[in-house]
This record gives C-alpha cells, structure tokens and sequence, in this order.
C-alpha cells in the first residue's frame, strides 16, 4: 500500500533542498515509500503529485490491483525499462528544462551501477543528478513500529538460522554445506533470502574483513565466523559468530573475550544523543587494554533496516562517524572484525533497537566461542 | 593459481587501446585472472609489469599463499579498502600523472556503484576512467577447457535445482519455500549460492519480465515461472522453466507451444558466424505466426560465464545485438518472458555450449508445462 505519510515527508524535504525529483531504482525506497516490491523497481517521485511507476506491461495488471488508480501514474512498456525510465524522465520534465537545469535525486549507494546514471545523464543533459540521501537518511534511519516489528520477525530468523550452523558444524562439514543448511532453515523460518551472501569463514580466512563459504572443510581446532543478514518483507537482521571447533587456544579465548567485552560494552553505552563515533571510543578501549588497539577497525556500529548497511554506516562513510543516534534506529554492535595475522578472527555482531533507555537486543543467539567435537 | 597467460593478453589488448591500469573491483574479473576470490576482490594490472593486490591486513597471509611472492606485489591495510584502493592508484601513477592524464579501465556493469567512481575520480583528477569492456569482452567471450568443464557442472547444478522445485510444486506450498527448496538442493550438489535470487513467479506474476520469491500461495491452476542462476566456483547456469499446476488452459499451451518452438529453433540456428540479432529474428518468427509477435522482448539470447549476463547481452546493451557468435562461447535460447496480460507468461531458457558443428545444451531439465495435482 502506497505509504502517503511517507511520500509527503519526502516530498516536502525535496522540496526544501530544490529537487525536482527523485528516481527510485532500488528496491529499500520503493518498498519504503511505494508498499511493494518488483524485481526492478522504478518509480519517480516529483518534488508536488502523485508519484509514477515505470513498469513492464506484463506487471501493469497487478500494479494497478497493488494501488488505486488515483495514487500513482502507470507508464507501461514492452521490456527495456532502462531506456523508458530514461524517455520517461525526458518527457516528464521537458517544460522544466526550458528554464534551466533541473536536479533529480538518485540513490548512490551500492546499488546504483555507475553505467546506469552515465546512460542516464546523456540521454537527459539538462538534468543534474543529486545524491538523494539528506533527503532519504534522516527518515529512513528511525524506524516506525511497523518496521520494528518487521526488525523483531527478521532477528528471529537470524537466531533460528545460527541455530542451524551450530547443528551442522562438525569437522568434516565444508562450510558450503554449513551455508545450506542455514539459508534453508531460514527461508523456512518466513526469511526471503539474504541481503549479502551467506558467510562461513574457517581457518585462515576467519580473520577475513568479509566472507564467503567455499568448499574449505572445517577441521577440528578450526576457528569459524559465521555472519548472516536474513531478509524478511525487505528488513535485515545481522548477526555474526565466531567459533572454534573444540577447545579454543588461550590467545584465541582472549581474542574472544576481548572482543565480546568490546561489544557487549558497546551496546551498553548506546542512547539517543551521543555520537556514533562514541560507539568506536569505547570499544577501542578494550582492545586497547587488552593490546589489540592497532587491530581495531574504525566502524564497530552501523544502522540496519531495508539496507544491511544504512546511514550511519561509518566504515563506509567516515563522515557518518559525527551522526547523533536517535531513539528507535536498530543498529548493530560488533561490525569489525578482530583480526590477528597468525591466530584467525573473531567477531560477535548483534542487531538492538535503540529506545529512550537504551538498545534492547534484537538478535539474542547465546555467545560461546568453543564447541564440543 | 595466477593466470599469466590472460594476463598478458589483457596487458597487451590495454596496451593498444592506451589504458594504463586496470581497475579490477569485481569477481568475474578477478577470479579469471588472478584465480582467487575474496569477498572484496581489489587488485591493479598495469599495461606492464606485475598484478597488484590490494587487501586487509588479515587476509594478506592468505593472499601470499596463493600467488607466488614474485607474481604480485601486496598492499595490505588494516580496513578503509576503498580509501586504500583509491590511495594506490594516486601513489602507483604519481610520475606518469606530471605528463598528463593517466587512463584507468573499470568495469562498469552492475557491480560497479556509481558512488565508488565519484570518489575515485574526485581523489585522484589526474585518471581519466574508461569502460574496461572492450579490453575484456573479447576475450571473456570464449571459454577454455576448463571454463567449459565449469559450465558443465555448474548446469547439471541447475537441473538438480529443478528437479527439486518440482517435487517441492503442490498446490498451497508457498513460492519462497518452493525457493527454499532450490536453494538447499543446489548447494548440497555443489553450487556456492546464485548469482540472482532464485525467482519463483506465480499466478498473475508469472508475466513479469524478471522474478522474486513471496509468501505468495501457489494455487491449483497458477501457472509458474521458475528461473534459476546458481553459481560453481564463480560459473552461472541459467535455467528458466514454466509450469501450471494441473491442466493448463489451452490459451497457455498454445503460447507454451510458441516458445518452446521458438526457443529450440533459436538453440538449433546459433552458430558461429551469425550474429546475436539473428537469433532474435528466429525467434520472432514463431511469435508472429501465432499473433504473439508485439510480445516479443528483444535479446532472446545472451552470453554466460563468470557473469550471468555478459557480452553479448543485447537487453542491457542493444549494441550487443550485432556481436557475431564464436566457438566455445556459452550462451543462452529463451531470455525474453511471453507475457499475455490476463493470461500469464511463459518462459524457457536453457544454457548452451557452442561449436563449430552448432549448440550443446548443458542444461537439460525436460520441458512439460502441466504438473499432475
């Protein structure tokens, strides 16, 4: 359902920054604002009206079933939707474009191929595209309560779908098979996927900044990260856990508990009005103490909703590090991994919901880093 | 294992066109010819000389272990990767940039943000970034015998994958567990995930241009199009089939029978020699003849590999249409979804190893529309 609520205060906010308006080509946006999902999802917002969705005409029938014909202006095509996204916004803003230049918001995030927007901007030379986040973030970033209950659902299944790592972890298992059995038992939990591949790191490649399942079989006495965004209705849970399969060495133990001190610590110290930065400040503080301070990556929280990573997310945008946290964003604890060349990695990361009196855990998966072989 | 021999075509292809460095920041590229993975795949060829890669900290152990410590010079850092790249590039190319501008290739497909360029670019004036495709493209295009072996596996991973979505298909079973199903039975034969989500379109979805999987229930009667693109060691397969769950109408068997036709004679007419956009004309012709001709999508056929859609891939780049096919490329028959509004789609697509003596299928998953309910 269309969220108008939403679209208003989008509208409203470009208005105040001279956009004209914004092409949505990502799905977090047009979930957000448009209470549907396609494959490929385009739509544009304009600055005053009724926004307009470009579609395929084989999806034009259920478009119009999904919204009232009064809502939303349809444009239906034949197939080559990035070429008609790019007609349509020719002839939409032609009378405009008499006057001067006008600016249309894009998101530019990880979604946004650099090819799409340089096809876009030559077909469209009297438009100036402008990066849509001080539009989009701010509202994005505190959660209504109909995505909290959408962030409590998808933590759930991140739970069930760790709890099915920890029964096939076995020395032999590669972690392939691991990954399986964890994207299985979360899509049958109401998870829709995951926002970034499955990742069961063991061996060397525990201390590796991300990660993948490769055909490695686990060994006993191997270290393993195990990190898993589950999708559901479009909101992502993280969760991530280290283990080792039987009896953890001394270092590692310490790297271990280094590190949950850190987070756990971390999450503690989380409330309305400090900055994220602050978040980094006091985890370093245990690895400091501990003497792994020049491992420490800047970046030990990042926000989370329809995006895995979404403002703050200071590892990508060290600019987001001065953003104040603000009652229900659900955010994570524990983003950087503790990696130490020679020993391995670890990391705990867990989802909260950040209320007036501080992060309520989200992801509750209990922290244990040896497992009985 | 370091690719020397592609390497040095590359080197020699960027040599010609005056590309001093290529950027690799995505996996195709830097499986194919670094032979590795990493979850951040960041590397520089330079038009002469020796790869480099660029990596965090605690994946450097690993990195020297795979290459040879004379084949690649390493660039670790403690995180920060997209600083670090774009920090690189600035000192590698400092003495060239005093003589004017240095050109730099990217990929600019889907993978590449567009954010990630406009930092590149605004960092470092001095690179003037150009599309690596046609350096790359050429020689992607063809595979060698091991790629062929890939392919080959990779497909029967596809088969088995369907296999699994039709013992999963019974009237009131949800599309995303019918996804569940796909996904778990892939993995277990060998895959390492999809290279898109796995899409499961039903009912009135059916007919849409590309696909997802829902909570939505999948009736008797529905028609269900179920496209698959799983991974093996960083090889695609694409399988697309089309069901109706009991006795479909005749309307749906009629236009089945129409792609069926089309898509076989298309398979059955490639060969090397003739260009893409032939392909499309076969097709085509099947269409029309039974009045479905202003539904057909353009691209009927696109390349595969390392990529699920690479060159030629006439739907996203209409250049592409005049590519002439070669020997030893893999490709498809059965891109374009027949979608009839108030009926349904349908969609067949296989993937192909071409020879000189025509196309082998690789997939081969039999194809009957109704399922017994």
């Amino acid at each position: 359902m269309l969220n108008r609520d939403r679209i208003s205060k989008v509208q409203a906010r470009m208005r105040e920054q001279g956009i004209q308006a914004y092409m949505i080509l990502t799905h977090d946006d047009y979930l957000y604002l448009m209470g549907e999902d396609r494959y490929q999802p385009r739509a544009i917002i304009p600055a005053v009206g009724d926004p307009i969705v470009i579609t395929f005409k084989g999806e034009e029938e259920e478009v119009r079933q999904n919204f009232k014909l009064d809502e939303v202006k349809v444009f239906s095509t034949v197939g080559q939707q990035i070429k008609d996204v790019v007609g349509s916004m020719r002839n939409l803003f032609q009378h405009v474009g008499q006057d001067g230049k006008i600016k249309v918001g894009v998101q530019m995030g990880f979604f946004t191929p650099a090819f799409l927007l340089t096809m876009f901007q030559k077909a469209n030379p009297v438009i100036e595209v402008v990066d849509i986040a001080p539009v989009m973030d701010e509202l994005r970033m505190v959660k209504d309560n109909n995505e909290l209950e959408l962030m409590r659902k998808v933590c759930r299944i991140a739970d069930i779908g760790m709890e099915a790592a920890v029964k096939a972890l076995k020395p032999g298992i590669t972690e392939n098979l691991v990954a399986a059995e964890i994207e299985y038992a979360m899509r049958k939990a109401g998870g829709h996927g995951t926002a970034v591949p499955v990742f069961v790191n063991s061996g060397v490649r525990s201390g590796w900044l991300h990660g993948m399942a490769t055909d490695r079989v686990i060994e006993a006495g191997s270290p393993v990260v195990i990190d898993i965004v589950p999708k559901h209705f479009g909101y992502c849970a993280n969760l991530c856990r280290t283990f080792v399969m039987g009896e953890p060495s001394q270092k590692h133990q310490e790297m271990y508990d280094t590190y949950k001190n850190a987070q756990e610590a971390a999450a503690n110290f989380m409330k309305p009005g400090i900055q994220n930065r602050q978040i980094d400040d006091i985890a370093k503080t245990f690895f400091d103490e501990k003497g792994y301070g020049n491992y420490f990556i800047h970046g030990f929280s990042h926000s989370i909703g329809l995006m895995f990573e979404e403002s703050p997310m200071p590892t990508i945008h060290p600019a987001h590090a001065a953003i104040e946290l603000k009652a229900d964003m659900t955010l994570t604890s524990g983003h950087s991994v503790l990696s130490v060349p020679g020993i391995g990695g670890v990391r705990i990361e867990d989802t909260y919901h950040l209320t007036q009196d501080g992060a309520i855990p989200l992801t509750q998966f209990p922290k244990c880093l040896g497992i009985p072989v």
